[in-house]
């Protein structure tokens, strides 16, 4: 079982760390002066590097590249002997890797808020620690999201390629003209903290005001104060929403998005996806935006990523693809590496 | 003097006429049985169209077509001898058209906000009644602005390009980040209806939980509100503001933006206009945005529209520019040519 420890029951920050099977019992100092030997898997944002270089204890071993990922053999290779690693989403850190790096490995943090890439169980089995970071990248991905619905419902692309293509002509009255956003109908499905983070945005009468219906398992105090309705999942879907999906509550759930999904939805739907790409099966996407069961699509992720230039999503006008960039911005990406780096630095003053 | 009447001031519903001369006078009807000859510059949407052919009494010419400006010679041509014409912002109403319509015309109805195409000054002399659309576009335009903001802030062009061209690579921490727009401070230039609407989307802590200043002539109720700052438009420029131009108080000030006020700004600074191109001396921009004076612009608006596909803005990476489309959503435009249509058959009804 996974679970997010609080501040103050274990050595790390509170919310970070996922404690992989209840490992309080290694948290303990053991007073350790040995140096801590860290193996940075890519090249991270200076601020990061600064933190990491100025904590005394700790050794790094960079992989000095932004825009590629370490290959696996190298990783391999690097890993051997290491006491942490901090690693990003393309780095695969699974049971080979655990024991290439042998026993003195105590803990992986990775920055980003996912973990598919991570083999947790191996983890867990091995008493080694994972960091994540969570929350920093909220309000970015939010943002994002709200900008992927304004440019899908909006015709933006097209809009943009128009100005470059010199199809751009005299006014026109209906000329890309798209849907509006503001007072329109959106669904959530899964509304997590990013969903929430969305559903703020759009929801409050005086920004889009828009109205939000949203699905899961459970109410949301938030949304709820915020006026959004908690209904079922066939109602969001057959609802006039646009409809936003929110990893909360599913990400587990591969294919979740399929055709019996998007025939529930009504003809003039967009469906919004900003969370993980398996969610979706995307053949029966294409045919859905195809034969008109939806009116659009946006998505910032997708299988695979990057997504091939000839693959058929890339030539419906209706589709809308970001290369994952939910959480680009410079101050959250800084963040980002700051908290992943920070995970390191804690368990280490606390050895 | 322009002033726009108030329901009730004359025959023709609030605030979409302008009266031209304070001409209440020419208001009182006539008891005109006659049939109203319109002419109509452009395919207007169905919608707008049927209520027109469902008004007993007006017959119309329509110059049949979507893509395409009425040329000057035709819109001369066909002006002859009209009660009335419903034009598009492409359509210059001035003294030479005025006078190939001759004296039965009584009403221009243009379906924009903005009446730059327009000559007030000789529509006043020989009394004629001016139509235009306010408020209608108001939201879509907002929405358009907050778009045009986060696609300018956050690369979202480069991104939707790398997507296509094979260049979006594996994840890498910094690649595609921009700025945030949550929580940054955002400053307005004139704040007049669609500033304010930004204003609500942006300052709204529940939404975008912007710092949001703003500058002109008059201080606004709506903004302060908000808690948006009235300051001195010196003091915004200066600030850490991305500078957003509302078009209330300055359209008719051509060359606004020039040099000068780009030098004042900081050079983390984003500079959106979604008003009136005019506004801004390019060359000035174009020169602020390679020398780094400022870090962004995105414009809806330019001169002229269409921007050739070679004009030196669409070289600039730091430039994302929009084909002028504020209020391009199918339902605002279909508001916008409805309240045209009904400014006409307001009057036509009560002559």
């Amino acid at each position: 079982m996974l679970r997010a420890l609080r501040a103050g029951q274990g050595i790390v920050a509170g919310r970070v760390i996922i404690d992989c099977a209840g490992l309080q019992k290694t948290f303990m100092s053991t007073g350790a002066t040995a140096p801590f030997k860290l193996l940075v898997t890519r090249r991270i944002p200076e601020v990061a590097l600064k933190k990491l270089s100025e904590t005394p204890g700790i050794v790094y071993d960079l992989f000095d590249k932004a825009d590629v990922a370490i290959p696996p053999e190298e990783f391999r290779a690097r890993a051997r002997g290491v006491d942490g690693m901090l690693v990003m989403l393309t780095d695969k850190v699974n049971q080979e890797i655990i024991q290439a790096a042998g026993p003195n490995l105590k803990i992986v943090s990775t920055m980003s808020v996912g973990y598919n890439h991570i083999d947790v169980q191996a983890l867990s089995r091995a008493n080694i620690l994972l960091g994540y970071t969570p929350d920093c990248l909220t309000e970015t991905t939010a943002d994002t999201t709200v900008a992927l619905m304004l440019v899908t419902a909006r015709k933006i692309e097209q809009a943009l390629q128009a100005v470059r293509n010199g199809t751009w002509g005299t006014w026109d009255p209906l000329w890309m003209c798209g849907k509006d956003v503001h007072s329109s109908t959106v669904g959530i499905v899964g509304c997590g903290r990013i969903g929430q983070a969305v559903a703020r945005r759009l929801k409050t009468l005086q920004a889009f005001g828009c109205d939000v219906l949203y699905s899961g398992p459970n109410k949301k105090e938030e949304a709820d104060k915020l006026g959004c309705r908690y209904v079922s999942e066939e109602e969001l879907l057959r609802s006039r929403a646009r409809v936003y999906k929110d990893h909360d509550e599913i990400r587990r759930t591969r294919g979740y998005f399929g055709r019996d999904k998007f025939r529930q939805m009504k003809e003039t739907a967009i469906f919004i996806n900003a969370t993980r790409g398996e969610a979706v099966v995307q053949d029966d996407l294409v045919e859905a935006l195809k034969d008109g069961t939806i009116a659009g699509a946006g998505l910032d992720v997708t299988m695979p990523e990057p997504l091939p230039v000839d693959h058929p999503l890339l030539f419906l006008p209706n589709c809308v693809v970001f290369p994952h960039i939910g959480s680009a911005s410079v101050p959250t990406r800084e963040k980002m590496a700051c908290m992943a780096v920070d995970n390191i630095i804690q368990y280490v003053l606390n050895r």
